[in-house]
């Protein structure tokens, strides 16, 4: 893995979530993205290398809405950077993980990614995630 | 807040813990650590600017002993490192976050350390930290 690209926090009100965030953070969200496939309204800060991925549930399927009725708010998953996700997914497999989906999907920030199941990862729900670059 | 310093996982065991992060990582824990006065044996992945710290429980009063009966093993807390953390608690304690402790401790890794309980901070736990710096 190259870096943690983000880590993702399950949150009721992405308004709300903004405001403490930035008190925390001492800086403003860059991004406010909806990924309509996912039920998610998301919403991401700068911190050093690596950034802060807030989601709010635009609906009940949604998987955040489905997290927070069972756990609450808080950290619902970490995402790790890769250099190509389709070899990443070919070697996590191999090594006994279990993917969620088998084809990276288009995710939030301009990203391909990638779910491995938290029962394979000592209850981690970790995301692979690649860059989709402007001429692929 | 500076970066990432790194992401808390709470496991059962850090011997399986460390070989399933070395397959999933691809690189070896760089260390090893006990922390008594919090019950837990840490160990530290590296990824890019930011770590993975495993924690395990080593007695039943141990927080991470009571994190992973209540929620199962998964990710415990996040670690913010701050330039001076006399400075960040008082800020954070008077923009409305609640500390855990109202001066720093030692912590894994030669850290000082501070905690803000998750009901201030939308169900996360976060933890600030400054590195302690061998001159003072």
């Amino acid at each position: 893995m190259l870096k943690v690209e983000h880590i993702g926090i399950a949150v009721k009100s992405i308004a709300d979530a903004n405001r403490l965030y930035e008190t925390l953070l001492q800086v403003a969200p860059y991004k406010t993205e909806a990924v309509e496939s996912e039920g998610v309204l998301t919403s991401f800060f700068k911190v050093g290398d690596t950034k802060i991925e807030l989601l709010e549930a635009t609906n009940e399927q949604s998987p955040i809405a489905k997290f927070i009725a069972k756990k609450g708010e808080g950290i619902h998953h970490i995402a790790y950077e890769v250099a190509n996700i389709e070899e990443a997914m070919q070697r996590l497999a191999a090594e006994g993980f279990e993917l969620l989906n088998t084809t990276p999907k288009k995710g939030a920030d301009n990203k391909l990614v990638a779910f491995l199941h938290p029962k394979t990862t000592a209850g981690v729900l970790v995301e692979i995630c690649q860059e989709i670059k402007k001429n692929s």
